[in-house]
Protein backbone atom coordinates (compact mmCIF):
# COMPACT_ATOMS: atom_id res chain seq x y z
CA UNK A 1 0.00 0.00 0.00
CA UNK A 2 1.13 3.11 -1.13
CA UNK A 3 2.39 5.65 2.28
CA UNK A 4 0.39 9.00 2.65
CA UNK A 5 1.60 12.22 1.60
CA UNK A 6 3.56 13.86 3.92
CA UNK A 7 2.88 17.67 3.08
CA UNK A 8 4.07 20.98 4.94
CA UNK A 9 0.18 20.42 6.04
CA UNK A 10 0.01 16.79 6.62
CA UNK A 11 3.81 16.14 8.13
CA UNK A 12 3.54 15.77 12.19
CA UNK A 13 5.72 18.51 13.47
CA UNK A 14 5.25 18.09 17.27
CA UNK A 15 6.68 14.64 18.99
CA UNK A 16 7.21 13.61 15.12
CA UNK A 17 8.48 10.25 16.59
CA UNK A 18 4.84 9.48 17.17
CA UNK A 19 3.85 10.08 13.33
CA UNK A 20 3.81 7.75 11.11
CA UNK A 21 1.96 7.86 7.07
CA UNK A 22 1.54 3.92 7.48
CA UNK A 23 -1.89 3.64 5.21
CA UNK A 24 -2.30 0.43 7.12
CA UNK A 25 -2.33 1.89 10.57
CA UNK A 26 -4.63 5.05 9.29
CA UNK A 27 -7.03 2.56 8.05
CA UNK A 28 -7.29 0.43 11.09
CA UNK A 29 -7.43 3.52 13.33
CA UNK A 30 -10.35 4.81 10.67
CA UNK A 31 -12.39 1.42 11.08
CA UNK A 32 -12.43 1.35 14.72
CA UNK A 33 -13.57 4.92 14.92
CA UNK A 34 -17.31 5.55 15.06
CA UNK A 35 -17.06 9.47 14.61
CA UNK A 36 -14.68 12.05 12.98
CA UNK A 37 -14.22 15.55 13.38
CA UNK A 38 -14.41 17.52 10.35
CA UNK A 39 -13.33 20.83 9.44
CA UNK A 40 -13.76 23.60 7.17
CA UNK A 41 -13.41 27.52 6.32
CA UNK A 42 -16.62 29.19 6.97
CA UNK A 43 -16.62 32.60 5.94
CA UNK A 44 -12.91 32.63 6.88
CA UNK A 45 -13.69 31.00 10.81
CA UNK A 46 -12.70 27.64 11.14
CA UNK A 47 -16.18 25.36 11.52
CA UNK A 48 -15.38 21.79 13.28
CA UNK A 49 -18.62 18.95 13.07
CA UNK A 50 -18.71 15.70 14.70
CA UNK A 51 -20.23 13.13 12.48
CA UNK A 52 -20.61 9.38 11.72
CA UNK A 53 -18.16 7.94 9.05
CA UNK A 54 -17.00 5.18 7.32
CA UNK A 55 -13.89 4.84 5.21
CA UNK A 56 -14.45 2.96 1.75
CA UNK A 57 -11.48 1.97 -0.26
CA UNK A 58 -9.13 5.24 0.28
CA UNK A 59 -11.89 7.41 0.90
CA UNK A 60 -13.70 9.08 4.08
CA UNK A 61 -17.12 8.87 3.24
CA UNK A 62 -19.71 11.69 5.08
CA UNK A 63 -22.92 12.49 4.75
CA UNK A 64 -26.05 14.50 5.91
CA UNK A 65 -29.67 16.33 4.61
CA UNK A 66 -28.86 18.01 1.22
CA UNK A 67 -28.83 21.93 2.19
CA UNK A 68 -26.13 21.49 5.32
CA UNK A 69 -23.87 24.43 5.82
CA UNK A 70 -20.58 21.76 6.32
CA UNK A 71 -21.73 19.70 3.40
CA UNK A 72 -22.41 22.78 0.91
CA UNK A 73 -19.71 24.34 1.79
CA UNK A 74 -17.28 21.02 0.84
CA UNK A 75 -19.08 20.09 -2.07
CA UNK A 76 -18.65 23.06 -3.30
CA UNK A 77 -14.60 22.36 -3.45
CA UNK A 78 -14.07 23.91 -0.26
CA UNK A 79 -10.73 22.62 1.96
CA UNK A 80 -11.53 19.67 4.41
CA UNK A 81 -9.66 18.99 7.20
CA UNK A 82 -11.04 14.77 8.43
CA UNK A 83 -9.85 14.55 12.17
CA UNK A 84 -10.59 10.87 13.70
CA UNK A 85 -9.39 10.19 17.39
CA UNK A 86 -9.57 7.16 19.53
CA UNK A 87 -7.95 7.57 23.14
CA UNK A 88 -6.74 4.98 24.69
CA UNK A 89 -5.63 5.77 27.98
CA UNK A 90 -4.40 8.66 30.48
CA UNK A 91 -0.84 8.64 31.26
CA UNK A 92 -0.14 9.63 34.57
CA UNK A 93 2.91 10.49 35.21
CA UNK A 94 5.34 11.58 38.40
CA UNK A 95 5.56 15.03 37.49
CA UNK A 96 2.88 17.03 36.82
CA UNK A 97 4.23 18.06 33.31
CA UNK A 98 4.68 14.68 31.98
CA UNK A 99 1.12 14.17 32.28
CA UNK A 100 -0.30 12.34 28.72
CA UNK A 101 -2.85 10.57 27.17
CA UNK A 102 -2.22 7.35 25.16
CA UNK A 103 -4.07 7.87 22.06
CA UNK A 104 -4.18 7.41 18.39
CA UNK A 105 -5.48 9.69 15.63
CA UNK A 106 -5.44 10.14 11.52
CA UNK A 107 -5.68 13.72 10.18
CA UNK A 108 -6.51 14.07 6.15
CA UNK A 109 -6.43 16.88 4.52
CA UNK A 110 -8.23 17.63 1.27
CA UNK A 111 -11.10 18.16 -1.21
CA UNK A 112 -14.16 16.57 -1.04
CA UNK A 113 -15.80 15.12 -3.94
CA UNK A 114 -19.50 15.00 -4.17
CA UNK A 115 -21.42 11.79 -4.15
CA UNK A 116 -24.36 12.02 -6.53
CA UNK A 117 -24.83 8.34 -8.18
CA UNK A 118 -27.39 6.61 -6.24
CA UNK A 119 -25.53 3.51 -6.46
CA UNK A 120 -22.81 4.94 -5.09
CA UNK A 121 -24.81 6.50 -2.37
CA UNK A 122 -26.55 3.39 -1.41
CA UNK A 123 -23.03 1.16 -1.27
CA UNK A 124 -21.22 3.89 0.68
CA UNK A 125 -24.31 4.21 3.25
CA UNK A 126 -24.50 0.41 3.60
CA UNK A 127 -20.94 0.24 4.49
CA UNK A 128 -21.89 3.09 7.08
CA UNK A 129 -24.41 0.91 8.67
CA UNK A 130 -21.97 -2.33 8.32
CA UNK A 131 -19.32 -0.47 10.12
CA UNK A 132 -21.92 -0.16 13.69
CA UNK A 133 -23.78 -3.05 13.61
CA UNK A 134 -22.21 -5.84 10.56
CA UNK A 135 -25.05 -7.90 9.10
CA UNK A 136 -27.97 -5.17 9.98
CA UNK A 137 -27.85 -3.65 6.52
CA UNK A 138 -29.38 -7.21 5.06
CA UNK A 139 -32.34 -6.68 7.42
CA UNK A 140 -33.28 -3.01 7.43
CA UNK A 141 -35.33 -1.09 5.21
CA UNK A 142 -32.87 -0.09 2.59
CA UNK A 143 -32.99 3.35 1.36
CA UNK A 144 -35.27 4.59 -1.44
CA UNK A 145 -34.10 6.33 -4.28
CA UNK A 146 -36.13 9.58 -3.23
CA UNK A 147 -34.02 9.54 0.69
CA UNK A 148 -30.93 8.75 -1.46
CA UNK A 149 -31.90 12.30 -2.85
CA UNK A 150 -32.69 13.46 0.07
CA UNK A 151 -28.75 13.06 1.58
CA UNK A 152 -25.72 14.62 0.36
CA UNK A 153 -23.08 12.08 0.53
CA UNK A 154 -19.12 13.35 0.43
CA UNK A 155 -15.78 11.37 -0.01
CA UNK A 156 -12.96 12.98 0.97
CA UNK A 157 -9.36 12.00 0.25
CA UNK A 158 -6.85 9.69 2.09
CA UNK A 159 -4.25 11.28 0.43
CA UNK A 160 -2.19 13.95 2.09
CA UNK A 161 -2.62 12.84 5.55
CA UNK A 162 -1.05 11.36 8.77
CA UNK A 163 -1.22 9.22 11.93
CA UNK A 164 -0.35 10.31 15.07
CA UNK A 165 0.11 7.42 18.22
CA UNK A 166 1.39 7.54 21.63
CA UNK A 167 1.29 4.52 23.63
CA UNK A 168 3.29 2.78 26.75
CA UNK A 169 3.79 4.50 30.17
CA UNK A 170 4.64 8.18 31.52
CA UNK A 171 8.39 9.46 30.33
CA UNK A 172 9.10 11.24 33.35
CA UNK A 173 12.96 12.66 33.54
CA UNK A 174 15.31 10.04 35.85
CA UNK A 175 15.42 12.91 38.54
CA UNK A 176 11.60 12.67 39.01
CA UNK A 177 11.52 8.93 39.45
CA UNK A 178 11.97 8.88 43.02
CA UNK A 179 9.36 11.29 43.40
CA UNK A 180 6.55 10.02 46.11
CA UNK A 181 3.70 9.59 43.69
CA UNK A 182 2.57 6.53 41.99
CA UNK A 183 2.82 6.37 38.13
CA UNK A 184 1.39 4.34 35.45
CA UNK A 185 -1.87 4.13 32.81
CA UNK A 186 -5.12 4.18 33.39
CA UNK A 187 -6.76 2.32 30.20
CA UNK A 188 -9.71 3.62 28.09
CA UNK A 189 -11.97 1.96 25.99
CA UNK A 190 -15.25 2.93 24.29
CA UNK A 191 -17.29 -0.05 25.47
CA UNK A 192 -20.43 -1.09 23.41
CA UNK A 193 -23.39 -2.11 26.23
CA UNK A 194 -26.33 -4.91 25.06
CA UNK A 195 -28.57 -3.32 22.69
CA UNK A 196 -31.94 -1.81 24.25
CA UNK A 197 -34.74 -2.97 22.49
CA UNK A 198 -37.45 -0.12 21.42
CA UNK A 199 -41.48 -0.32 20.69
CA UNK B 1 -26.05 31.76 34.44
CA UNK B 2 -26.44 33.58 30.96
CA UNK B 3 -26.75 31.61 28.05
CA UNK B 4 -24.38 30.51 25.34
CA UNK B 5 -24.59 33.16 22.46
CA UNK B 6 -26.36 32.32 19.39
CA UNK B 7 -25.05 33.54 16.48
CA UNK B 8 -25.31 32.98 12.58
CA UNK B 9 -22.26 30.63 13.08
CA UNK B 10 -22.56 29.16 16.45
CA UNK B 11 -26.93 28.96 15.63
CA UNK B 12 -27.79 25.19 15.76
CA UNK B 13 -29.45 24.98 11.98
CA UNK B 14 -29.50 20.98 11.31
CA UNK B 15 -32.28 19.46 13.95
CA UNK B 16 -32.52 22.99 16.06
CA UNK B 17 -34.89 20.71 18.35
CA UNK B 18 -31.57 19.29 19.38
CA UNK B 19 -30.01 22.51 19.72
CA UNK B 20 -29.93 24.31 23.30
CA UNK B 21 -27.77 27.60 24.58
CA UNK B 22 -28.26 26.36 27.88
CA UNK B 23 -24.35 27.48 29.64
CA UNK B 24 -24.80 24.46 32.27
CA UNK B 25 -25.73 21.99 29.85
CA UNK B 26 -22.74 23.03 28.06
CA UNK B 27 -20.29 22.78 31.08
CA UNK B 28 -21.48 19.19 31.87
CA UNK B 29 -20.42 18.00 28.59
CA UNK B 30 -17.12 19.73 28.83
CA UNK B 31 -16.10 18.68 32.40
CA UNK B 32 -16.87 15.16 31.17
CA UNK B 33 -15.15 15.38 28.30
CA UNK B 34 -11.15 14.73 27.93
CA UNK B 35 -10.64 15.74 24.62
CA UNK B 36 -11.56 18.35 22.17
CA UNK B 37 -10.99 19.04 18.68
CA UNK B 38 -9.79 22.43 17.84
CA UNK B 39 -10.16 23.93 14.44
CA UNK B 40 -7.90 27.02 13.29
CA UNK B 41 -7.13 28.57 9.36
CA UNK B 42 -3.61 27.67 8.34
CA UNK B 43 -3.13 29.35 4.58
CA UNK B 44 -6.74 29.32 3.74
CA UNK B 45 -6.79 25.42 4.81
CA UNK B 46 -8.87 24.44 8.07
CA UNK B 47 -6.59 22.32 10.34
CA UNK B 48 -8.54 20.00 13.42
CA UNK B 49 -5.87 18.61 16.06
CA UNK B 50 -7.22 16.54 19.24
CA UNK B 51 -5.96 17.50 22.46
CA UNK B 52 -6.62 17.33 25.86
CA UNK B 53 -8.34 20.46 28.13
CA UNK B 54 -10.13 21.23 30.78
CA UNK B 55 -12.89 24.17 31.35
CA UNK B 56 -11.91 26.78 33.85
CA UNK B 57 -14.99 29.33 34.44
CA UNK B 58 -16.19 30.53 31.25
CA UNK B 59 -13.51 29.53 29.33
CA UNK B 60 -11.51 26.14 27.81
CA UNK B 61 -8.39 26.04 28.10
CA UNK B 62 -5.62 24.21 26.25
CA UNK B 63 -1.83 23.63 26.18
CA UNK B 64 1.19 22.28 24.34
CA UNK B 65 4.80 23.29 23.85
CA UNK B 66 5.81 26.67 22.91
CA UNK B 67 6.12 27.22 19.14
CA UNK B 68 3.70 24.52 17.93
CA UNK B 69 1.84 25.84 15.26
CA UNK B 70 -1.91 25.75 16.43
CA UNK B 71 -1.27 27.52 19.49
CA UNK B 72 1.16 30.19 17.98
CA UNK B 73 -1.61 30.59 15.35
CA UNK B 74 -4.70 30.86 17.78
CA UNK B 75 -2.26 32.99 20.42
CA UNK B 76 -1.44 35.47 17.59
CA UNK B 77 -5.36 35.91 17.21
CA UNK B 78 -6.31 33.45 14.04
CA UNK B 79 -10.06 32.39 14.97
CA UNK B 80 -10.32 28.88 16.94
CA UNK B 81 -13.18 26.78 17.27
CA UNK B 82 -13.28 23.82 19.84
CA UNK B 83 -15.52 21.36 19.57
CA UNK B 84 -16.79 18.39 21.74
CA UNK B 85 -18.12 15.57 21.51
CA UNK B 86 -19.52 12.34 23.91
CA UNK B 87 -20.69 9.31 21.60
CA UNK B 88 -23.81 8.02 24.17
CA UNK B 89 -24.86 5.29 21.54
CA UNK B 90 -26.14 3.58 18.39
CA UNK B 91 -29.48 4.73 17.41
CA UNK B 92 -30.42 1.44 15.22
CA UNK B 93 -33.71 1.96 13.35
CA UNK B 94 -35.79 -0.22 11.35
CA UNK B 95 -35.15 1.64 8.06
CA UNK B 96 -31.39 2.62 7.03
CA UNK B 97 -32.29 5.85 6.65
CA UNK B 98 -33.31 6.65 9.96
CA UNK B 99 -30.04 5.04 11.84
CA UNK B 100 -28.38 7.47 14.04
CA UNK B 101 -26.38 7.99 17.30
CA UNK B 102 -27.01 9.58 20.48
CA UNK B 103 -24.47 12.16 21.21
CA UNK B 104 -23.53 15.30 23.13
CA UNK B 105 -21.51 17.93 22.03
CA UNK B 106 -20.36 22.01 22.01
CA UNK B 107 -19.15 23.80 19.79
CA UNK B 108 -17.41 27.03 20.57
CA UNK B 109 -15.94 29.93 18.36
CA UNK B 110 -13.98 32.79 19.39
CA UNK B 111 -10.52 34.38 19.17
CA UNK B 112 -8.27 32.19 21.88
CA UNK B 113 -6.52 34.59 24.97
CA UNK B 114 -2.81 33.53 25.69
CA UNK B 115 -2.12 32.99 29.14
CA UNK B 116 1.01 34.05 30.16
CA UNK B 117 1.15 34.99 33.72
CA UNK B 118 2.62 31.67 35.91
CA UNK B 119 0.28 31.66 38.22
CA UNK B 120 -2.06 31.55 36.15
CA UNK B 121 -0.88 28.77 33.99
CA UNK B 122 -0.01 26.88 37.15
CA UNK B 123 -3.58 27.28 38.50
CA UNK B 124 -5.17 25.91 34.96
CA UNK B 125 -2.96 22.95 33.84
CA UNK B 126 -3.41 21.87 38.07
CA UNK B 127 -7.08 21.75 37.17
CA UNK B 128 -6.28 19.77 34.51
CA UNK B 129 -5.03 17.35 36.37
CA UNK B 130 -7.27 17.26 38.75
CA UNK B 131 -9.98 16.96 36.59
CA UNK B 132 -7.88 13.65 34.94
CA UNK B 133 -7.11 12.34 38.31
CA UNK B 134 -9.16 14.01 41.22
CA UNK B 135 -6.57 14.70 44.30
CA UNK B 136 -3.19 13.94 42.17
CA UNK B 137 -1.94 17.35 41.92
CA UNK B 138 -1.38 17.71 45.03
CA UNK B 139 1.04 14.40 44.78
CA UNK B 140 2.39 15.09 41.36
CA UNK B 141 6.00 17.01 41.43
CA UNK B 142 4.44 20.81 40.39
CA UNK B 143 5.72 22.76 37.81
CA UNK B 144 8.80 24.65 37.95
CA UNK B 145 8.92 28.09 36.63
CA UNK B 146 11.08 26.65 33.39
CA UNK B 147 8.93 24.47 32.60
CA UNK B 148 5.45 26.04 33.02
CA UNK B 149 7.54 29.00 30.73
CA UNK B 150 8.01 26.18 28.30
CA UNK B 151 4.44 25.64 28.13
CA UNK B 152 1.90 27.64 25.78
CA UNK B 153 -1.32 27.54 26.92
CA UNK B 154 -4.61 29.15 25.70
CA UNK B 155 -7.77 30.27 27.25
CA UNK B 156 -10.96 29.59 24.35
CA UNK B 157 -13.91 32.05 25.62
CA UNK B 158 -17.81 30.14 26.28
CA UNK B 159 -19.79 33.03 24.98
CA UNK B 160 -20.22 32.32 20.79
CA UNK B 161 -21.15 28.75 21.36
CA UNK B 162 -24.00 26.03 21.03
CA UNK B 163 -24.79 22.61 22.72
CA UNK B 164 -26.30 19.76 20.39
CA UNK B 165 -27.48 16.98 21.56
CA UNK B 166 -30.25 13.51 20.71
CA UNK B 167 -31.05 11.20 22.96
CA UNK B 168 -33.27 8.46 22.92
CA UNK B 169 -34.29 5.63 20.30
CA UNK B 170 -34.59 5.33 16.94
CA UNK B 171 -37.30 7.40 15.08
CA UNK B 172 -38.66 4.95 12.36
CA UNK B 173 -41.67 6.56 10.16
CA UNK B 174 -45.24 4.59 11.24
CA UNK B 175 -45.19 2.87 7.90
CA UNK B 176 -41.77 1.04 8.78
CA UNK B 177 -42.68 -0.14 11.83
CA UNK B 178 -43.85 -3.72 10.95
CA UNK B 179 -40.39 -3.90 8.98
CA UNK B 180 -38.95 -7.18 10.05
CA UNK B 181 -35.61 -5.57 11.29
CA UNK B 182 -34.79 -5.32 15.57
CA UNK B 183 -34.58 -2.04 16.53
CA UNK B 184 -33.03 0.06 19.55
CA UNK B 185 -30.20 1.72 20.84
CA UNK B 186 -26.63 0.00 21.64
CA UNK B 187 -25.30 2.31 24.37
CA UNK B 188 -21.76 3.66 24.18
CA UNK B 189 -20.03 4.86 27.13
CA UNK B 190 -15.62 5.39 27.26
CA UNK B 191 -14.91 3.28 30.47
CA UNK B 192 -11.88 3.43 32.63
CA UNK B 193 -9.57 0.49 33.55
CA UNK B 194 -7.70 -0.10 36.75
CA UNK B 195 -4.19 1.66 36.46
CA UNK B 196 -1.16 -0.12 35.43
CA UNK B 197 1.41 0.67 37.40
CA UNK B 198 4.71 1.61 35.46
CA UNK B 199 8.31 0.86 37.32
Amino acid sequence: MRPLEQTPLSAVRRHPERGSYDRALAYAILDEALVCHLGYVHDGAPVVIPTAFVRVGDEVIVHGAQGGRALRSLAAGGAACCTVTLVDGLVLARSAMHHSMNYRSVVAFGVARAVTDLDEKRTALRALIEKTAPGRSARARPPSDDELRATAVLAIPLAEASVKVRSGGPLDRDEDLSWPCDAGVVPLALVRGEMLPTG
